[in-house]
């Protein structure tokens, strides 16, 4: 209010600054006023209470907060912060991202944000694309923090951005390898970008707004609260490409991240961990119940984005696994040390001495026995068994 | 061959304890050829080479092995166990069970046995009759043997009996703890009854064959090879009513039982464990291909048997995590100590005062709130939450 009289471009950002606090994210009535009528006559609107008529139900959701305007304050704010709002005015805005939220599936629960504070020098739109969300547990386990860690480091490796929401255990595990690794790591807070919430994560904070992003939807001196935990999951879902739960509890938030990534569409992995462990329950009840795929690590998250990709594409190989039954048996019958003659080889197998002459040389040609004058001998070396190093389905029988 | 001359009865089980041996199993052209002609007529036809036009390829398989007849030494053998050769003769014949070998896409890979050599007083088919399999690698971890024996613990609870191959590991860890607990247990060998193997079983399978069965059908004599693994793998799975892999490889000789309980239709659950194990890598690749669902428990193997039953029906509760959103979110305005007037409640919440007095009432009869003519106040106690203790599907949004 007391701000100096602004150009265009910063009326419409102050327009967005208000209309950002002025009801509790996610404010879908005051989405569709903007979308009717633009930024700052949607503000004016609200802030006069005069509004068409099929728009009445922002009154409401507006009423305790349309004569407070912090807009200029809080641009003052997020600009000693070495941040600023991005809006859809912005090139950098992740429209794309944030479109999953404006289905009718999502709508109703909580469409897109309005704008979104952001400390950082990231283009958020690039960091958003094909990033990975990595969430789960405060109460994490050292294998938890150790499995995060392993995910956010795979990640990386592809140039994948990590996001998470910035809280203790799996959330700060990836954040800090994403750092530690050089990589890119978007955090979304549930609080305004001036408060650091946990209080010691302040530094973790400073450190990926160097060179990734903090983000929130809230406005300067917003507390955290229980319901903003839940709104921002849906921001960690809507800005990545796919959402891992490492760790969660029966009853961990980390359920409300993966509820909003089926919501939203975005595939969902989960990390397995010991049945014995309450921190894995989560996870496996995901898993269990066909929500979440298991994911085992990197290259299984990998998998979740781009099923067809990447390196696994089959290279058969016959194999001892892969041989004809009557084959198998036969190799099984000759003598570990020593040689066997058909006879004795056709005797130990089952089978007839023409069956085994057959199959013992299939056996010769895959380089599997080795025959000479004195009977035949299983050959020394192995060719390499399938399987082994590839991650490809596995033949079973 | 030098028995004494052998009543009706008798005969015909020198016949089925003939063909147990003369092919090697599973013998399925020996199985249809007794089936046409009846079991001593199908054993003499063998003897004597003159077998129907259409049953020519057993004259192959049974071209080694039909002028060895130890029938007669075999049953001796059988007897000095303390066993019995168990046939479709016989009332514990377990024909249902092995039905399921007996189907189109099972009898090529392997049919039923044509008989069982079984140690143990109980009564076959009864034991198998709602068994549970509980399989893995030898080289099990400290983890697995405890998920193996929390898993056999919950079958005997349930009155079910434990189905293993008598292995090392996850096998001998499910028959140990079936036994500690008092409950049936029954081991599929893949040699013959007077073969220990593994050799320091002895002891384990003797203990088994006190109470439960320990069961092969494998004539006496016949060594343990890999194909004979494979082969036994079916009838484990055949024998019970569900298959629990509990702890795996990538190439662990489990993966072949997964692939029987597909192929046979049993259900099949493995056990999750640390992404870091090698010995849960077959686990949670069953898992993650939908092969196996995953079991974090014997609550969870049950729910493989009897997906309906017992117990879990919800009893629904309001809780907190079941309010409203709204609702929600004027209950986390209130604050955590002390008390607030609605106008500051509202202005919190970001919603409007009419909507915080409607939800305060709400709450109110919840029990979630408490209010007086100072304010409102978080209740002191809390309504039990959702889930705790129970198992059902979980509310995620």
């Amino acid at each position: 209010m007391s701000a100096p009289a602004p150009g265009a471009g910063t009326r419409r950002l102050h327009a967005w600054a208000y209309l950002s606090r002025v009801a509790e994210p996610p404010a879908a009535g005051v989405a569709r006023l903007v979308e009717e009528l633009g930024v700052e006559e949607a503000a004016a609107a609200i802030r006069t209470r005069v509004v068409p008529p099929a728009h009445r139900g922002v009154l409401r959701s507006t009423a305790a907060r349309c004569e407070t305007d912090c807009a200029a304050d809080d641009l003052v704010t997020i600009d000693r912060l070495g941040g600023r709002l991005v809006t859809p005015d912005d090139d950098e805005w992740p429209g794309w991202a944030l479109h999953a939220l404006d289905t009718a599936d999502t709508a109703a629960r909580g469409g897109p944000p309005l704008a979104l504070w952001v400390r950082g020098p990231a283009h958020l739109a690039d960091l958003a694309d094909g990033a990975v969300a990595v969430v789960g547990s405060r109460a994490a386990t050292a294998y938890g923090t150790r499995m995060a860690s392993t995910v956010a480091a795979g990640a990386v490796e592809r140039g994948r951005a990590v996001v998470s929401g910035g809280a203790y255990g799996i959330d700060g595990a990836a954040h800090r390898r994403a750092l530690a690794d050089a990589g890119s790591t978007i955090a979304v807070l549930a609080c305004g970008l001036d408060i650091d919430y946990p209080t010691d994560h302040g530094a973790l904070f400073a450190e990926i707004a160097r060179t990734g992003a903090v983000v929130s939807e809230y406005a300067p001196g917003t507390t955290a609260a229980r319901h903003r935990f839940l709104a921002r999951n849906r921001l960690v879902v809507a800005l990545s490409a796919a959402v891992v739960v490492v760790e969660a509890g029966r009853r961990s938030g980390a359920n409300n991240t993966a509820a909003w990534a089926r919501i939203v569409g975005r595939p969902l992995g989960a990390v397995p961990g010991p049945a014995t462990s309450a921190m894995s329950v989560g996870c496996h009840a995901l898993i269990a119940d066909g929500y979440a795929q298991l994911v085992d690590g990197a290259a299984a998250v990998e998998r979740l984005i781009a099923p067809d990709g990447g390196g696994d594409s089959a290279n058969p190989r016959t194999t001892v696994d892969d041989l004809d039954p009557v084959v198998a048996r036969v190799r099984e019958a000759i003598p570990a040390a020593g040689r066997a003659g058909v006879a004795e080889i056709a005797f130990s197998a089952g089978v007839d001495a023409g069956t085994t002459r057959s199959a013992l040389a299939t056996l010769d040609m895959l380089g599997l026995v080795d025959g000479d004058g004195s009977g035949w001998a299983l050959a020394r070396t192995r060719p390499a068994r399938a399987g082994e190093g590839g991650a490809g389905q596995r033949r079973l029988l």
